[in-house]
């Protein structure tokens, strides 16, 4: 056993991971060349911005645990890094979070105003999918659609979206545990859900392993939440580069407020060993994304 | 030569193919029994409004000509709709066109709030990719990516969503007739393209088709836009059912405001007239195409 170095090589798989997506978006995301320019020049402000790309990066090794190419992953994986920068940018809206700050810059909204970020958010929302459809992602119509409907019912009304508005609901609806899960779940474990998954769905996986990994992003995503929930209680806003202690501060019941620190960070180790579990059946390829496991619970940001 | 027959035919038809959107709208969104089921309602009560359904009727319209069926064209027709009724809900807000009356009903922001508002257009959009996606819309799964990937490239930041932001930016910019024509082409004449189209793929008609449906299109978004103009300059809002005369008001550029009344009246039926010589090579069943020409020049509404 040498952590060290197992930690060292996951974040160089991340970054260099990170650097592509980084690039495949720039690609995807033209300018034009119309007055009009304000709005890409946004699209590319909210997605251009580094970040970990987690779920890029989880795109990225669970396509390759079927050796899909890298042109399906890289652009599969870049559309659901613009759907979670499209939610990001709507949640920080005024009517919404109300953030001034993500990722230590300005949010969409105060870099330009809350018209071009509604728009922004709608228009990365749109080129998601239609980079899905297109002939470039997968030479399989079936894929390409399948990709399509299943990003749809994560990201919405009975996915993200519906997460987000009950997020919004729940200051006033004294949520238990079950209930915050299921917020969660919704929230931010469904797109993740799907980050696992396309990769099993391009690689045209057989269906007990497509399902060993949706079972691993199902931990993963709990795991992901609690520790975001632990970051938001006790982190150090200057790393993590956006505002802390709202949920708090709002009354809002967290992981952290129905289960104290102790025993949510005990759960979320408990969730972490258990995703990588699930991976019980892959070889070597899949140590990545076991790695990963233990990063969400460990991250400072 | 009996106009009157005609006109009510063609009413009769619309009135059909509204009664049956409706119908297909309210199977399509579910309302869900979570705490969410807000974020549903809104949903439903945004696209459940009745309305012209000009843009479904296309649809069905185009679809008759090529023997697609029934169930292919409405739920083609419904997801066309919703991206509509999305783009209502999101220009209504405060921050876009802050209007407090859409159809003669108060706005989705003011019926609910505004975070419920942005939410309802997200969650409806996706929606729509969701059903295009779908195996229950063609058997085929190469045209069901194909209508994402087209309606995407319609509704998204080069199209709806880009012409929306040339619309706020309009009042500083002084547009020429050129630049309001290609402004209005992407706001609304993507989209209306799109549903005339969007027969030709699902019954996957000879490019020849095609082409004539996408001109006759062209032609029929331009005279409606205009007709939209005059209606803005000259209606009445009590059947038009919301607040008109915003455009002058706001020193926007209009069709009206940069060619007069006259010229412009003149000039939608001159398109009017065009768009339906753009289907010369189709026989009778194109009739109600046709007379849709005149329809969406002569409305009151």
């Amino acid at each position: 056993m040498k952590p060290r170095a197992v930690a060292t090589s996951l974040a160089d798989a991340m970054a260099e991971s990170a650097a592509a997506i980084e690039r495949e978006l720039d690609l995807l995301l033209d300018i034009g060349d119309g007055p009009e320019r304000r709005l890409h020049e946004a699209m590319r402000y909210a997605s251009l911005a580094g970040g970990k790309r987690l779920r890029p990066f989880l795109v990225l090794q669970s396509a390759a645990l079927f050796k899909v190419s890298r042109a399906s992953a890289l652009r599969t994986a870049s559309a659901v890094e613009m759907v979670h920068c499209y939610s990001l940018v709507h949640d920080d809206l005024p009517a919404m979070d109300d953030d001034d700050l993500r990722r230590g810059r300005p949010t969409v909204h105060k870099q330009f105003d809350e018209a071009t970020a509604i728009l922004t958010g709608d228009a990365l929302l749109t080129r998601a999918f239609e980079i899905l459809a297109e002939a470039a992602t997968h030479s399989d119509p079936q894929v390409r659609s399948e990709l399509v409907a299943e990003l749809a019912s994560a990201a919405g009304g009975f996915g993200m979206v519906g997460g987000q508005m009950l997020d919004l609901l729940a200051e006033s609806l004294a949520l238990d545990v079950a209930e915050v899960t299921r917020l969660q779940q919704m929230k931010t474990g469904r797109l993740i859900a799907f980050a696992c998954e396309a990769g099993a769905i391009l690689g045209k996986a057989p269906v007990q392993q497509r399902r060993a990994l949706r079972a691993y992003a199902h931990d993963l995503g709990l795991a992901f939440q609690i520790a975001d929930d632990l970051l938001d209680a006790e982190g150090d806003a200057a790393l993590v580069g956006k505002a802390l202690r709202k949920d708090a501060g709002a009354g809002k019941a967290t992981f952290v407020s129905l289960l104290g620190a102790e025993r949510a960070r005990s759960q979320a180790g408990i969730l972490a060993d258990q995703a990588a579990a699930h991976l019980d059946s892959f070889d070597a390829e899949a140590d990545a994304l076991r790695r990963v496991a233990r990063f969400v619970i460990e991250r400072k940001s």
